[in-house]
């Protein structure tokens, strides 16, 4: 007999993330139109939100996209045909910043950190401090989501700034941004790139990318093709109160809803709520038995090694079915390895609690007889004490 | 006394546009992976309803950005830096067109059309069979919406077939479609593009594009850069049941609502109640004493002229803040000049007459005496007869 009811369904992946209901009410708000005095206000109270998010006093800009239409729009912004850029490689986004960099012709170097390994520190600051290699840009993730490993990018920043003092350095915090610190300003980031559906709990379709005076400068230096993507136009148009394009106008009032709730709780502690439901993910995982693929975990979202002799593309779909939860596998060479929760959203504790009992009776639902029931209630009271 | 109820808010522009009730339902339901199965059969169903709207046999691509990333995909997809474009410039969309193409840089020949005239089929031909000029696309809206001026497509299209047999003909058929017949594999159009917040009736998000396959062969050859809008990429998703990066799921399934409730009315019953709407509102403000800018009207948005003497910017203003109706107004040389109704999305015979009754109010507001109350008596009446 199951301790938590699985009638209702759980949608516990690392983006899109379940909404609250404040999002739901705003969504459902009459239309109005993107050029008006009324909803200029609104956009304004999002430009302003997203400042405070970023921790940053550069303009952040909005874009109807995904995020990697921010990641793109991060690169064609600031670099040229030729340029050099050296991408931080250490999961499939890494992969995803090398793909548009190449596409656009840029001179890519790649610094590969094993997936799911700590980034090396050392290693990295050989790369960048190899003689004869003067580079643009470093390309990096914050959290590679498909690895669910955080990597340290306050020094990375820092060791970026002494070797490589007129570099770029790009972060794609999309999955994590809210969930962990993250000061633009303070921490000399010149570009990073955040996405509605993860730690800002909206549906996808929204991207958010801020510069730094020294990325402005590249900017305006900048050759590579945009229109859609033009930050500058963008940014001009935000000066006048106003989008560029077309407003998603049901996207912004949610994110001001969003926004508002943040302000209430605090960065800070809106950042530890997302690394305690990690913590309890992962304490919970190791009572049942089971390994954290990561070396260095994110608080955004857990890996869990599914045990070898266990079907992991079957463990989650027989997760699905079930115990009507949601929840991502591995892709690659990490397809069926890893199951990955997401901690973003409106994530209850129970919703914590319901994930990890689902797991352990879905592996012993596949035949796995490693995990007794003592092991889930243990591991379900170690989740709860640190969730309290 | 006002005959209609101005306490009511109306959103009458050419898009966004007013949601149907169907629309916020499917906006509030509970978030769900857009990387599941339940999700790939909503997907599907989209994507073959798209097919539908489009009449064509091609796959239609969506893409999460407004309709002016629709066009720079259409563009970058088919066409490589130095290619001879020819591009119908008639209003500030058509100069869209133009810029994207410049700044990737294509060739650009202009064919301009005066604003709000008639686009004059023979000058067309002269420019399409201009000896030694061999375009590689020809570009043109459907309707411009800046100038509210309706083009002769299909006559265009089999123009350019004629003169330019290896050209694309690429058509924004962002404010067309669901407005006015647009088959395009009958009318053999080359590349078409929509957007999600026009006759769809959805929030801004969602643009749709579909080539034929004169285009997928030009895709190819096309070497400008592209991945965020690199339709190959999607069409292959799309044929393994998903799209290629995140999904909007909330948009996804509004459009489903929508395509069900368009095809139970059928597409010539929507376009002709469309099209009504239009006729409704061009005799009206006939009945008032006002004149239509546009040789060509659109069924989708009405340009009305404003009475010389009048303040146009004014007049929008006043009938936002007293008569709580947003129109919008002219760009560049017809700011102040025109006031722009939209006739797409859930608007009702109600809503298009207390349009007409605002617009003679706040006209007599700033002291325009010509409009008497008969008139107004007058234009409604014939308004409503159309709309019956």
């Amino acid at each position: 007999m199951p301790l938590h009811d699985f009638q209702k369904y759980r949608l516990m992946a690392p983006g899109p993330v379940p909404l609250s209901q404040k999002v739901i009410e705003a969504l459902r708000l009459p239309m109005i139109h993107h050029r008006t005095p009324e909803y200029e206000k609104i956009f304004q109270e999002a430009l302003s939100g997203l400042k405070w998010m970023f921790q940053t006093r550069q303009p952040v800009m909005i874009l109807s996209s995904t995020g990697t239409g921010g990641m793109e729009a991060a690169l064609v912004n600031c670099l040229s045909p030729g340029d050099k850029v050296l991408v931080v490689v250490s999961g499939k986004f890494g992969e995803r910043w090398k793909k548009i960099a190449d596409i656009y012709g840029f001179e890519t170097e790649v610094f590969e950190s094993d997936w799911g390994a700590r980034l090396d520190l050392e290693a990295f600051e050989s790369a960048l401090s190899k003689p004869g290699y003067k580079y643009k840009a470093v390309l990096t993730q914050v959290c590679e989501t498909s690895t669910a490993t955080l990597h340290p990018i306050r020094q990375m920043a820092a060791l970026c700034r002494r070797h490589q003092a007129e570099a770029l350095f790009m972060v794609d915090a999309i999955s994590a941004i809210g969930c962990t610190p993250l000061p633009m300003d303070a921490w000399d980031l010149d570009v990073m790139v955040a996405g509605s559906q993860k730690a800002f709990a909206l549906p996808t379709g929204l991207s958010f990318v801020a510069l730094s005076e020294r990325a402005w400068e590249a900017n305006a230096e900048a050759t590579s093709p945009r229109f859609y993507f033009d930050l500058k136009l963008e940014r001009q148009s935000n000066e006048k109160g106003e989008s560029h394009f077309s407003s998603s106008v049901i996207l912004i009032r949610a994110l001001n809803a969003v926004l508002h709730e943040f302000k209430a709780i605090g960065l800070e502690n809106l950042a530890e709520d997302i690394g305690r439901r990690a913590e309890a993910t992962r304490r919970g995982a190791n009572e049942l038995g089971l390994d954290i693929y990561s070396q260095c975990p994110s608080p955004s979202v857990t890996a869990v090694k599914v045990p070898s002799g266990v079907n992991g593309a079957k463990l989650r779909d027989h997760i699905e079915e079930k115990y009507n939860l949601t929840l991502m596998g591995g892709q690659d060479h990490l397809k069926g390895k890893i199951l990955r929760f997401g901690h973003m959203g409106a994530i209850s504790p129970e919703d914590i609690l319901a994930s990890l009992e689902a797991l352990a009776l879905a592996l012993r639902d596949l035949g796995y007889a490693d995990i007794k029931d003592p092991n889930i209630v243990t591991a379900l009271e170690t989740a709860r004490r640190i969730l309290a």
